[in-house]
């Protein structure tokens, strides 16, 4: 069974969605990321590089990075067609997934959520802060152009859709900001699927 | 034919290797980020990222993100086998090629080149510096340890391996510092291959 490290409303969240989607039997193992489980030796053995998600599979083997959780997921799960059938669809879903990853949270977020990893002096905390938002809003301005007249970034519901969920999340709900237009309505989409109402229930984040 | 928008040495190098390592014909485009040929009107149009390595497909599109520019480059040429063959080494290629772009490069030395985008006082760029080296030497060891007993990230060469040389590159020639044992095995490898012989020539590299 795989099991899934979390903490409620981190980026594992997305992979959170993906295995409740998936439908078959896992488990949730709540990894404070406030409390430092992060660093605990025991999660530290499992994944030195002390982040969530963190997927255990049956072998016992840990497979770290969302993206590449995503892909593995998809893979062992093809009947789920988590992955767009062609190409082209799939070239566009993993390009989507890593810059929402890459750019708009770990640039752009991380910088709201965790000012002092970037600039020490805290007078520079605001100034870090507005970049993050920089960055961040020029990441929704390319995704909401990509997501015109389409229900899913794939077209139909793929892994990237997980990722963006996150940062959506992040921003309307986290931070009460407004979403463009298009991820609006993504945003509903996705809050309309049964497994994302399920995961939002299971980490304690449902309205 | 494929283009591909590079500047000299940035990490548009590991898409240069593997265009080089297919063989077929494409176009370099030198885009020169020191001069800001990435903000100027007629590659925003082409990319809104404004960032290298950006491929221009035969239909005019542009495919962005590291990841996705190399999984599609393998997956359309499915006789190179730049993708592992199994799921499981396909699993661990994209982590590997994930956390080299997403964390190494992008959060370890994008603050040793640019620490003045990460904190706005000067005084704090020491500081930024050490905190980027201090990531990425944590990516070193997580590689390091991966590459134990191995010529190649997945075993034969894949993607994984043109994001891994890279910054391998980085450290090693532009900051002249030591690669840890597997990883200098790894680079002096990587070197010894007549498509990144002939791309570190093309980029006004070599030695
Ligand atoms: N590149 C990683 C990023 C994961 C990441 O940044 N996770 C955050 C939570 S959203 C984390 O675990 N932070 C804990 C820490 O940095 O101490 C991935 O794609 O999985
Ligand atoms: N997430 C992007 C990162 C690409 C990136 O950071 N490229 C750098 C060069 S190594 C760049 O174009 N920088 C120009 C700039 O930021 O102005 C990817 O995976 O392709």
């Amino acid at each position: 069974m795989n099991k899934l490290y979390y903490s409620p409303g981190a980026c594992s969240v997305g992979i959170h969605v993906l295995l409740e989607e998936i439908g078959k039997p896992y488990e949730a193992v709540l990894t404070n990321l406030r409390e430092g489980a992060q660093f605990k030796p025991e999660f530290i053995a499992l994944n030195p590089k002390s982040k969530v998600p963190t997927l255990q599979r049956d072998d016992g083997s840990a497979l770290t990075e969302f993206p590449a959780i995503a892909y593995w997921l998809a893979t062992t799960n093809p009947d789920k067609k988590l992955l767009p059938a062609d190409t082209e669809a799939q070239a566009r879903a993993l390009e989507a997934m890593d810059y929402v990853v890459s750019t708009m949270h770990m640039q752009g977020f991380s910088r709201m959520f965790r000012p002092s990893n970037f600039a020490p002096s805290e007078a520079d905390h605001e100034a870090v802060k507005a970049r993050g938002k920089e960055i961040f809003e020029k990441g929704l301005a390319v995704m909401e152009k990509a997501m015109a007249g389409k229900d899913y970034v794939a077209g139909s519901f793929s892994v990237a859709d997980a990722a963006l969920f996150y940062v959506e999340f992040w921003w309307a709900d986290r931070l009460g900001q407004k979403l463009p237009a298009n991820l609006a309505a993504h945003y509903a989409r996705m809050k309309a699927r049964p497994a994302v109402a399920a995961v939002l229930k299971k980490e304690g984040l449902a309205a």
